[in-house]
């Protein structure tokens, strides 16, 4: 912060009137001004006789603060070099509640306050961008061509006519019409079982996993997540207290070993109509398997289906919920993909004896809303805007899949392997063990492209393949190219030459 | 359901050339109806004979598949009554994963899923109400008062020029502008001391208290929270694993004894402005203390003002997170009682040094959008909105509330506590301990007037105070009168004469 000067801030606090010491004074406001961060690591305190003089007080009491506050590890004093703010990042990480124990006495505070290991180990492991648009942010897809128009006409019909109860708190379950058009539409394009009594409103595919982790699990259960997966669900379920077990995937999906076998989880966690983030689709057999084997050791699964919608040439797959006999298919989607991301209106489908507990639970742990965007949208769809918006940036989206599948091509031929470029928003550059595809992100995000490792979405470090995600719904067919040539420039520096 | 005829069912889809054999079809079939509600508890199912008949299948498949049913407990069988749907709710609470170890082949499935404990535990304390509207539902503002055509007007200007970027996932924090306008409307109505990096978008004091415990908890972490206290954040907190530890209050607010402050907790969750649902405020010397005992223990605070705008007649006390000098108070707001509930739109306050951390995992743990929405509440704010709707809506309630109590006042005068009546859009009843308030809120329910009972904001039954929430806020006065009759039939009966 250039423009904080220490000394005056002080100043302007210190109370000769206050009845409180002036050092205890002077203690609790510089300790104020490190914690929350107005002073940070590595900044220079004034010395001790300059802030005597500025302050008019002690020069004594200064030096006693500075060492009281260095005894507590805020700032570190070394003759000649002055006094100079400590990092206190490291506390956080190292348990700061484990230092508690060393405390002798109330003037020596310890800085026990900070987060929690499972706080720290999300913040290590972030996953999200603050960057959405742009060559070639992958999962997002083109907002710039979703029908405004339509929507705000809509919007205004809705809202000009809102009803109180639609501004209130939501009832569980959600907008009811709105449940019955998703049942509808589902049961038409994923084929789908489900009356709008099964369908549970969300705000997306996170609260569902949150929502089905609560009612099903407890904590320390096992959940088997895919290697390969979604950084977002991995995440959560580890925030949650929850015990993740990576299962690899092949060609048909996810496949669990002899090993994974033996420890049957609670929950099931897997994309199988096209694998995030490698694009595969989890075979019939698989299928079969997987739900045959949660039937006999009382797993529940819930089917994450998140972008089915735009599969290229082929189509879908019917869900594995469609596949589901025995009412353990827990279904999971959103119109993150479909629509735009921001509207954070999702799905969950669940089996008839789950409907009334997964409603409630929304209702109560979330305290869901947003009834009027719900009306909006069952009233897009009613029109038929959903279906035909999809038709459209189905076949735009294809044209700039093939664009960037050229361009790849015609610069690494088969030198470079592309995964999973039949379906979705995305497809993968494979590259070679020994490049660090962290380092190539960096690089490109720095010349402007946006990309994510492909090493990133594994949770085992040691088995993650690597290479780069590669979004190309959002990316205009003359911006591909360009993007292209300088996401292959970084690459190139990294490839060992043969 | 009246119009489910089993055996038509059955036969639409028992397939004679499928290879599976006749008995797997059919006891899967049956299965499948039982647990997914189509039949439910008690219903008997044919005769083994007239099943036979209608399925041109042999009886003794028929025989063979009921008793198999019978053995895994999907069904009930008695010599001459028939057989019956089991009661399967009861194999939910026992937690069914502790019978699984009896199982002993694959022929002999149980009944080994359903909703965790803790989900369990949840559905039976569930506290939300699908009725929001109406004569006395607490906690809700009259959003029929609200700006509809401003909103609207707004709404339709920042949709049309709705830049994609606001289309997308949220960056961390959430949507800058409305950062900056809530930190100084809070700075000016409620003394908070923040900058806009400080303010992370939330959509509610669930969403903010649930990203706290995450990022500042383990799982098993001691919480402190007030006795009574809200439903919502008591079942969030339990439903997360975290210990709830419920604390007294008195006049003067949250109350620990010696043996709480002997195990400090890693959180407090507190109302100071204005307990919820009991309506004190916190004194000063209360404040003083609960801040002292937090900064040498290392424990977090919450502040969870949730309805301090309104007070009638003093000025609200300034905000317990304007008092903290150390960094340790996280101050919760939202707009779902200052505008409508169903905007779903809050925000968390946090120390400059969480700020960074806070901001990235509610990107992270709740991918958040709906930056539309809060585009469209900054400018709300910014054209005078917000501050005129509530000094408008403040006078009404104040007359709504003045109607009430001069409602019960002449019906009960002395005999009926009221209590917290001085702010918020709820008011306290009192009822005698003999009373029980479930038993007055359900009749009053049955009679057309929505209640609350006070009891059921205690975490500990036995320690439980009787009353009845009655809000005030969305009732018109006209209303008060007739609804307030109905609901004192209702009380009279339970009253013991004196």
């Amino acid at each position: 912060m250039e423009s904080f000067i220490l000394a005056d801030w002080l100043q302007q606090r210190l109370d000769a009137e206050a009845g409180e010491p002036a050092y205890r004074q002077l203690y609790r406001l510089i300790r104020r001004v490190i914690l929350d961060g107005r002073l940070t690591a590595g900044a220079r305190l004034p010395s001790s006789r300059n802030l005597a003089v500025d302050l008019a007080i002690a020069r004594n009491t200064v030096i006693q603060v500075y060492e009281q506050l260095a005894i507590e590890g805020y700032v570190n004093a070394a003759t000649g070099r002055g006094t100079h703010v400590a990092d206190l990042s490291q506390d956080l990480i190292d348990d700061p509640l484990d230092k508690a124990s060393g405390e002798t006495g109330t003037q020596a505070q310890p800085l026990n306050r900070g987060l929690s290991k499972r706080g720290q180990h999300l913040m290590d492991r972030l996953g999200f961008s603050n960057r959405q648009i742009g060559a070639f942010m992958p999962g997002i897809p083109d907002v710039s061509e979703f029908p405004l128009k339509a929507w705000v006409r809509i919007q205004n019909k809705q809202w000009r006519r809102a009803a109180p109860a639609l501004m209130s708190y939501a009832p569980a379950g959600g907008y009811e019409p709105l449940r019955q058009a998703i049942s509808e539409y589902l049961s038409s394009a994923r084929s789908v079982n489900s009356t709008a009594r099964q369908v549970v409103m969300t705000t997306g595919i996170h609260q569902a996993i949150d929502v089905a982790t609560r009612l099903l699990c407890q904590v320390g259960d096992v959940v088997w997540i895919e290697e390969p997966s979604y950084w977002g669900v991995r995440n959560l379920v580890l925030s949650s207290g929850l015990k993740a077990v990576p299962i690899s995937v092949d060609q048909e999906g996810m496949c669990p070993t002899a090993a994974d076998f033996a420890t049957p989880p609670r929950l099931i966690v897997v994309t199988p109509s096209h694998q995030y983030p490698l694009g595969m689709v989890m075979s019939l057999a698989r299928r079969r398997m997987l739900l045959e084997y949660a039937r006999q050791n009382g797993c529940w699964i819930i089917e994450d289906d998140y972008d089915s919608e735009f599969r290229f040439g082929s189509r879908p797959l019917p869900s594995l919920q469609g596949l589901d006999d025995a009412g353990l298919v827990l279904y999971a989607g959103s119109f993150s993909k479909t629509l735009f991301p921001g509207l954070r209106v999702g799905y969950l489908v669940v089996p008839d004896g789950l409907a009334e507990a997964f409603s409630g639970a929304v209702a109560e742990l979330y305290r869901e809303g947003q009834l009027m965007t719900q009306s909006v949208l069952a009233e897009f769809i009613r029109e038929g805007y959903l279906t035909s918006h999809i038709r459209r940036v189905r076949n735009l989206y294809a044209g700039r899949r093939t664009c960037l599948i050229g361009a790849i091509a015609g610069r690494y031929g088969d030198a470079l392997d592309i995964v999973g470029e039949h379906a979705g928003l995305h497809l993968v550059l494979a590259l070679p063990d020994y490049v660090d595809d962290h380092r190539v992100t960096r690089e490109a995000f720095e010349a402007g492209v946006v990309v994510r490792p492909l090493s990133n979405y594994y949770l085992k470090a040691g088995s993650a393949k690597k290479g780069l995600l590669l979004g190309y719904a959002g990316v205009p067919v003359d911006e591909i190219g360009p993007a292209f040539n300088i996401l292959s420039r970084v690459i190139d520096a990294q490839l060992l030459r043969v």
